[in-house]
């Protein structure tokens, strides 16, 4: 632990003199790689062509994961718990696909995935000057929010009605630019092979976040148009020869949220109060969903995908926690900032232009920070809701925000996203009534321990029951769970709302009303002062560090890149990868329990699979949630791996990036062939993926 | 769901009139049993000796439980539970006594139990005016708390060099009275009998709190005293008949704490600030102990107690606070203290005796709530600590409070309880260093938690490291694991611990100068002015309702009585009994998996068991926790079962006794002697149950 710590000291002083980047450290847009670094470090230049194919090869996947295209065909490779939630909405009580995994052998076969929605990156376009000069001098924080959100609203109508594409417009570098990204959809996704999720998630929450791991956590899906596989002119070739130690990689996908630029008042906002109340929530809900599960086998099935979620949330929460109590942390997040606000403040012209975001930052936080609980209790932030709810809300907000100008909006119900949420209320997946009273009675106890018993909210919310006995009233006086009545209620518009007696509708409304003030004043009094003092400190280190400057993420497609490493841990080194063998090592040494148990399939062909085929490895790439199921592609661009997860060092990269100990881990592509030719006999899909050649070659 | 509220209302209607003591209310003190209720409720009076004679064969067991002798030769029956602790302390990682159970076919066979210690109250004696006439009138409250101290201290040190026995002082009707309680101790305590985990738990923590249960809660020690069986005079017959439902049954033992007298602004304060930080702290614990089990065999023995430990404090709070969420109890609670106030405040005398101690506890209240977090994480309140900190404490605050007189020291080393706290330094039993790693960073992690990385105490606890890193720093370089080492710390006295360069030591010392400050105002700001407040609030209550008052629990011996009745809950009558069949049953409908799974023992025993032998049966006795292990009567004084638990309606008997739905659950003694000899073949120890009889008989 000693040796550990003076490395990272040592590590510190370095970075400290020249505090903008690591070697491998960033999430890079596709149109600003950093050509020269990569040249000088790695010798290599990828050229537009290169970074173009890449880009329409890669793929957002629902709410919040990353895939690719392998195949001419529409193929789709992601993680398996990037796509567990759409698989477990395909099983029901007889069919546990998410436990017992699946194969399509035929497309006839493949399964029909209601709701989920994938989007390629089709174009970029800059739209920076056209939001800048809607702001006006003199205009407020508040009224600077209004103006940008009104010529937002006018590019997203206008870029829908000359492309069709779904607009994005994706704020960088803490709004010092603006992007438009326009997105190609796909709507008709069918699943076509899952492993079990014993060997998917082998080692389960304990290995969540580790490594050595030993993990196929895989899934193939197939996006469809006109009712046929997709012609995808863009996807990603298969590698044949794998990686090495020290080869330069790159893992490109949609990294959902890093909080690098962050101010130091801000990181305690995070570490003191929004952090603590999020894991509070975490453990609250995980002790339940754990109770839950062993109440039979149905309560288990049910109970898994929501359980996993819970417990990779409280983990990855809980490692930027453990970060940020860490003084170096601290210390190298301090010094950083006061380097570049000794920029600012020893020069009069840059004062005039940036003044003193980090000021301003803290005297928001001030403002609102006791407002935090509340507004995070009403407007469900970070807090599991059931089903139902998230129907109604979404039925009672569009009631009222549809009669709205497109631009005064909240913003989730611009025209440019009615669409996919139209699509989530009618095709929710399975409603369980269990879990949704589980759930409820989970929100309604949380609000209570959050604001006490006396607060306007809970007195509302409980109407003075127990939450068990409210949530079961709530839940039976609900009719949402059937899809013709969501179909009814959203058809009918306001006046099907206004003159709802549904009990979910009007509890959805009650917190509405209660949840409305709050957000307004979070936006006005904090996020639109947060919002103007980033940007201001994005130019600064702009000025001050130039093209070494990379945005933090926000959930849009980003290329990182780095090498194939292993690293040293409490004096021993961690070698850069594993291999099959070591899966049924580990089984054995746990006499095969769960969650070291490996499925039946894997047992039965231990003899087939050659053990030493590499099958875990790690690499210096800088990744984040989100980044899950991003394909890892060598310097031709061929795949030779996926991105499933981090290990616990990497957790602090979400406020900052080391290199030293923190590793992104991936799914070695030889593996993935291994498996599927060895344990699932998965011959057409082994095709697909090696026999797939592009039309240029 | 309906009716029953209304069922609930109608009963909230009748209290309100009669506001004191429902049918079976009441946790009487040995020597104020209400006879003449017993008589006109069930025509039953009991003769002193009867009280006498039950009194004698009770006993205290460790730190929270009960049990009684039931037999002439020292046996002793508590819940597997109430024994689990000296049992997984007695279990390495070769013989899971715990899991797999244990059974002294002799009694050489029979296993100490290091460092238990059990007491079987002796004596009692009205001390009260004593203590009353150290308060002199125009004392502040600390000074009269004082001085009060001062008194105890002299009474205690009085009646130990008076009758060698163990005094303690116990504080009744919130200070209306003191009894001086005089305790004969035992201190080779042997395991006798333990059934499997698997059936004395029957349904796991998915089942506690609920009903109808299966539960086979038992286990037998022996006390032993100059290395032979001890001869005891007063013990627990077996009944030959067992029990019927309406039977009239008592439950004798050591209810540890109720807060029925609590005002409504004390009771706000355990809704709103501390049942929810206690809950916080169960949660984090609960889901690291869960993980922590489940890596490996080992892992999963030695986390097994304490994890149960947390999921029962976390199910008893979350009931409790449930019930404070329902407006109901807090109306009643409300009416019963408006219908006092008024009683007071209508009359200039009583006025002038007993002011406004409800004021007086709200005022309070608002000086110390915010210090609340701050008090509960430096006293480690509510806060599992690793065993050596508990030991490093100890030592530190020994180390300065033995220079003071008796009466100056904090509560917890008068001379009275030196002795106990010096066996538990020596006999920790085994310390686990990955379990102690795995609690100290839970508890260095809640520090930051409840109170911000920027506080003094968590910037002091932690060091600038990240949680694990800390506490692995600090169990390091402890040395307190060893039994010698501990032995000499505790003969250097003062002088050690002043030199002591042990981690732990000056972790301990570290907290320690924090927590005394915080306890000091804790206990003048709050304690002391909640003791004077309650004393007057208890005088009134008396004043008013006269026999009818009985006081909260302490910890002390008390009565309880009731009659074995089924409920009705959600239209359905629940049964008051279970069979054995019907633990057969709802195995086989669980598959028998986890947690309804039955051990094997069981399974192969089914056919020789009779499965229409009652199990588990409910009455209205009025109990809380540390009930545990309280041997069940008859009017005879006989053994008819043993309490275990109450259903999920009784949680809120912490706070206000019901008797609609909320029942106590015991096992059936006919249980007890047919799994004993059918399943355990333990001819010696039934012949002991049913055959020892009394000398007068």
């Amino acid at each position: 632990m000693r040796n550990h710590r003076l490395l990272l000291m040592g590590l510190i002083m370095t970075t400290l003199t020249a505090p903008t980047v690591h070697a491998d450290e960033g999430m890079w847009l596709p149109n600003r790689l950093p050509s020269d670094h990569l040249k000088a470090t790695y010798g290599f230049e990828p050229t537009a062509q290169w970074i173009d194919h890449v880009r329409k090869s890669c793929i957002r996947f629902g709410r919040g994961g990353s895939a690719s295209f392998v195949s001419p065909n529409g193929l789709i490779m992601t993680n398996h718990h990037v796509g567990a939630t759409a698989i477990a909405k395909l099983s029901d009580s007889k069919h546990d696909y998410l436990h017992d995994g699946f194969y399509a052998q035929t497309r006839d076969g493949e399964l029909s995935c209601e709701g989920l929605e994938l989007f390629t990156l089709a174009e970029i376009r800059d739209v920076s000057k056209q939001i800048h000069d809607a702001i006006k001098p003199g205009m407020s924080p508040a009224e600077a929010s209004a103006a940008r959100d009104a010529v937002k609203s006018q590019i997203e109508q206008d870029a829908t009605k000359e492309t069709q594409l779904q607009p994005e417009i994706v704020t960088l570098y803490g709004g010092r630019q603006y992007h438009l990204y326009l997105y190609k959809k796909y709507t008709d996704i069918r699943l076509v092979f899952a492993p079990e999720q014993g060997i998917a998630f082998f080692g389960g929450d304990i290995s969540n976040f580790e490594y050595p791991r030993y993990d196929l956590d895989v899934s193939f899906f197939r996006a469809y148009e006109n009712g046929k596989p997709a012609k995808t002119e863009h996807f990603l070739q298969w590698s044949a020869d794998g990686v090495s130690e020290n080869d330069l990689v790159f893992v490109v996908g949609h990294p959902y949220r890093t909080q690098r630029i962050f101010t130091t008042s801000h990181l305690k906002l995070l570490r003191d109060v929004e952090i603590p109340m999020i894991l509070s929530a975490y453990n609250q809900l995980e002790v339940e969903l754990i109770q839950f599960r062993s109440e039979g086998a149905e309560h288990h099935r049910i109970g898994t995908d929501p359980l996993f979620g819970v417990q990779n949330g409280r983990k990855a929460f809980g490692g930027i926690l453990a970060g940020l109590f860490d003084s170096h942390t601290m210390a190298q997040k301090e010094a950083t900032q006061k380097s570049l606000q000794s920029f600012v403040q020893t020069d009069e012209t840059r004062v005039a232009k940036w003044g003193d975001p980090w000021g301003e930052i803290e005297a928001a936080i001030k403002k609102v920070e006791d407002v935090f609980p509340a507004y995070y209790v009403s407007e469900n932030r970070r807090m599991r809701m059931p089903t139902q709810f998230h129907v109604a809300k979404h039925l009672v907000r569009m009631a009222e925000e549809l009669k709205k100008p497109d631009a005064e909006r909240l913003s989730e119900y611009r025209d440019s996203k009615l669409d996919s949420i139209k699509r989530s209320i009618i095709s929710t997946g399975p409603i369980y009534p269990d879990l949704e009273q589980l759930i409820l009675t989970d929100a309604l106890t949380r609000m209570g321990r959050v604001l006490g018993g006396d607060h306007a909210i809970v007195k509302a919310a409980l109407g003075g029951q127990r939450p068990a006995d409210r949530a079961a009233a709530i839940l039976a006086g609900c009719k949402l769970g059937d899809q013709t009545e969501r179909q009814r209620m959203l058809d009918g518009g306001s006046e099907a709302i206004a003159g709802s007696k549904d009990s979910m509708i009007l509890f959805a409304k009650l917190l509405d009303g209660y949840a409305r003030p709050l957000r307004e004043q979070v936006e006005d009094e904090w996020e639109s002062v947060e919002a103007a003092a980033y940007t201001r400190i994005a130019e600064a280190m702009y000025a001050k560090d130039g093209e070494s400057v990379y945005p933090d993420a926000t959930g849009t497609l980003r290329f990182s890149f780095g090498t194939v490493k292993s690293y040293t841990q409490q004096g021993k080194t961690i070698p850069h990868t594993t291999n099959i063998g070591g899966a049924f090592d580990l089984s054995r040494e746990f006499k095969n329990a769960a969650p070291f148990n490996l499925p039946e399939s894997w047992l039965r062909a231990e003899k087939k699979l050659s053990a030493s085929t590499p099958f875990n490895y790690v690499s210096t790439c800088d990744i984040i949630g989100g980044n899950s199921g991003s394909p890892t592609v060598n310097r031709n661009g061929e795949i030779v791996g996926i991105i499933f997860d981090g290990n616990i060092q990497a957790l602090i990269w979400d406020i900052q990036f080391e290199q030293e100990q923190a590793r992104g881990v991936h799914v070695d592509s030889r593996a993935i062939i291994e498996a599927l030719s060895q344990v699932y006999n998965a011959k057409a899909l082994v095709s697909e993926l090696q026999e797939s050649k592009l039309a240029s070659n």
